[in-house]
């Protein structure tokens, strides 16, 4: 009965919930780019000021990096931990981009209506899903259900480098019951999703040096080393011919699929050819006799985000450069490590190295993968309350991306993670044209109003 | 008699030629970079006004890219056309200045006075000695020494595309009788050269498409291609372990050294190590079982000059990127031709795309190599003057670099050129902080005033 009331004011109260939004999303809290600085902190202080209004005792806590906001609330009951983050990822290329990216607006599309914007879904729009459901308990029932602390990071797209030391300097004030992340997605528009595996993400920059300084290719093109050739060549040999990474050692720690685990993901019948087709692509081109949804549920991968060097501009320039650099990340399953592969990365790029060049590596964040222990209770009350707002019952799923998190709560703290999340496919995340749609908003905060009265029953 | 009483006005004069030159690198005239058009202008414009004030009948001549400088002046003698560019290189990367690139200044060093700035070498350092040589002898003799075409391009260091059809439609104009070029190198610090083999050039851009917009690498990664890893592959295997281009084809019309030009290559006792080791490098990464000289006089290449995809800023993105590109030139030497070279380059890297990856290709410019018609007197007469103002004798070599304007003025114009020029191999052009050797600035002018005096006795 007090569920329903609940919920009915946040059906009442979902444009105000849409004009908060709105306001976060104007604030763009780019972490990765120094430039935002002012703007991550001033996203921290705007979820401040929001937790305060729901009676929670909040406070920006510095780090050396982007500041955390760490909220706590309520003496009885059981002790929930709510994570999100508020930090964003950049907007380039920004020209693909049909509007600012941090000028939001309501749009009508033919899958229905979405907000679109940088972060809408990524995770401010899935953060405030939470805080809202939040907000339309405590109208109901004047206070928040049980004893809550909020905890909202600004540096998830930026490797995260202050949250590990956080935690511990803090960890008797998150030893929370459970821990609810809100970063994923659903399974599909009908299908709520928790997600119980996650990929752990290791992030390498490596800049290899041939000649000193830029060269004339006419004067030096021959006997001159080529960065851009070397590097080219060690990119090209990360994969084999099977589409397997090769770096020595790199699949110690891969689980294959139980069974039981590859017959309930087959059960859920995921359309790969719509999944491809969504990006033009009309065949898997990742490892030799797996499926699509195991390649990104269940199997690590190599991939090269970003390259450059030499002349980039407009025209032509004919110089030999001096340097040229890649972006490479791992994502890694079950009990790989981060640290171990990272080192057998370096040594394998060394090795590769001709005479006369160097190599300079940069570290961008090393995380294991997730497996969450589903044997916890609140999985089942959870998955239970989610069947019940949406068309189709709930699923443990996997998930392609990286949310080292729900790792670090389980390792520092003893804390177990429930992930719980309403994007997506579609929403760009980290593509020009982010949005999350307004269905994902308005049911993810009854959403999670259920799952917050079916886990303090 | 009257040649001594120029070169001394040449060394009294020495100064306010500087002056001058200085005036001229002040305007930042990069063609490839469309943000400079106008700049190419005043360029243009300026060397109106200068050759104006030597009594030459000069004009800016529009063409659909940046405008040409043409000139005419006297009307007896043996009729000399003399060709440079204004236009200069790009200057990123700007951090790696020690200077403002187009702020010249005379700086010391430990190998003499330079002027340093972007173009002091390439090439309006050079063209100026030749403009300041017909200074001093109007000066002396109150007419230039003969018949003289002036003709300046701005389009040099972006690939001209405006030449070939200037000088078809106004050939008559530049039917003389030989055609000098200031564009080239000393051999060494004491020995002057004329240059007598050109390496041609082709330049390419590639761009690969795989998915149709940027994806998260957590979500798509494994089952989408990624275009850098396809990008990596082709160019890795553009050069077989030996370091030869693979491209099918390729060597076809390359020639063998002659003994004797082998032998006299050998006899000028290059200081391999020494040109190596000057920007860091230990030993050849060319051709296996060719010298150095070799691979840059005589032998052809492939070099990547520019590689871009995905993410390039700060910190990491997690980005699987839906386009890589590179800009890739090919040296020519010999009859290799570069039209057929290009559309085998072109079917080998269509024939490498794998499934749902797409290729476009942007022509940047083809040029054959050029080897000059060393029979025509004026190269010994040149040779003999030069041998006269230098410690050492003159030499006939060869250039790594591609400057197309020589085959353009003997197959459009039947006009044979004679390329002599003073820059140095240190002289960074194409690269951050470019000078020119005020020895060659100085010596250069005394040297075309007495090729002047040899070619019209």
């Amino acid at each position: 009965m007090s569920l329903e009331a609940v919920l009915e004011k946040i059906d009442q109260d979902l444009d105000s919930a849409l004009a908060r939004l709105t306001e976060l999303l104007k604030i763009p809290s780019i972490s990765t780019d120094p430039a935002y600085h002012a703007d991550c902190e001033a996203a921290a202080a705007w979820l401040v000021r929001d937790l305060e209004s729901l009676g929670v005792a909040a406070s920006v806590r510095k780090t050396p990096g982007k500041p955390m906001v760490v909220g706590h609330a309520g003496d009885t009951g059981p002790h929930l931990m709510f994570y999100g983050h508020y930090d964003v990822q950049p907007v380039d290329p920004l020209n693909l981009w049909h509007r600012d990216p941090f000028d939001p607006a309501i749009e009508e599309t033919p899958a229905g209506k979405v907000i679109r914007g940088r972060g809408s879904s990524d995770d401010k729009g899935q953060l405030m899903t939470f805080v809202e459901a939040c907000r339309a308990w405590k109208a109901v029932h004047g206070t928040l259900p049980c004893r809550l602390t909020f905890f909202f990071e600004g540096e998830e797209e930026s490797g995260s480098p202050s949250l590990v030391p956080f935690l511990k300097e803090n960890a008797q004030e998150f030893r929370t019951d459970i821990a609810l992340i809100c970063d994923t997605g659903l399974f599909d528009r009908d299908t709520p999703a928790i997600t119980t595996m996650l990929r752990g993400l290791l992030g390498e920059e490596i800049t290899i040096t041939g000649p000193d300084k830029d060269l004339h290719s006419g004067m030096y093109g021959g006997p001159a080393i080529n960065p851009i050739r070397v590097l080219s060549g060690i990119i090209a040999s990360l994969h084999d011919s099977d589409g397997r990474v090769t770096v020595p050692g790199f699949y110690e720690g891969v689980p294959e699929l139980t069974a039981e685990l590859r017959a309930q993901w087959e059960g859920l019948g995921f359309d790969a050819a719509g999944f491809l087709g969504d990006v033009d692509l009309s065949e898997p081109a990742g490892e030799a006799g797996r499926s699509v949804l195991e390649m990104i549920w269940a199997r690590p991968t190599c991939e090269v985000n970003g390259i450059w060097g030499g002349y980039t501009g407009d025209g032509f320039k004919t110089v030999l450069p001096s340097k040229a650099s890649a972006k490479i990340s791992f994502r890694l399953v079950g009990t790989q490590d981060p640290l171990k592969i990272r080192e057998s990365f370096r040594e394998m790029v060394r090795g590769m190295l001709p005479p006369d060049c160097a190599v300079e590596f940069h570290d961008h964040g090393a995380s294991p993968a997730s497996v969450m222990a589903t044997d916890n209770p609140a999985f089942e009350q959870a998955r239970v309350a989610l069947t019940g707002e949406w068309p189709k019952p709930a699923a443990f799923i996997g998930s392609g991306g990286s949310i080292p998190i729900a790792g670090y709560f389980k390792s520092i703290l003893g804390v177990d993670s429930m992930l719980i999340g309403f994007g997506r496919e579609d929403d760009q995340i980290h593509s020009p044209n982010e949005k999350y749609d307004l269905r994902s908003f308005h049911m993810g905060i009854r959403s999670w109003a259920r799952v917050l009265d079916a886990l303090t029953k």
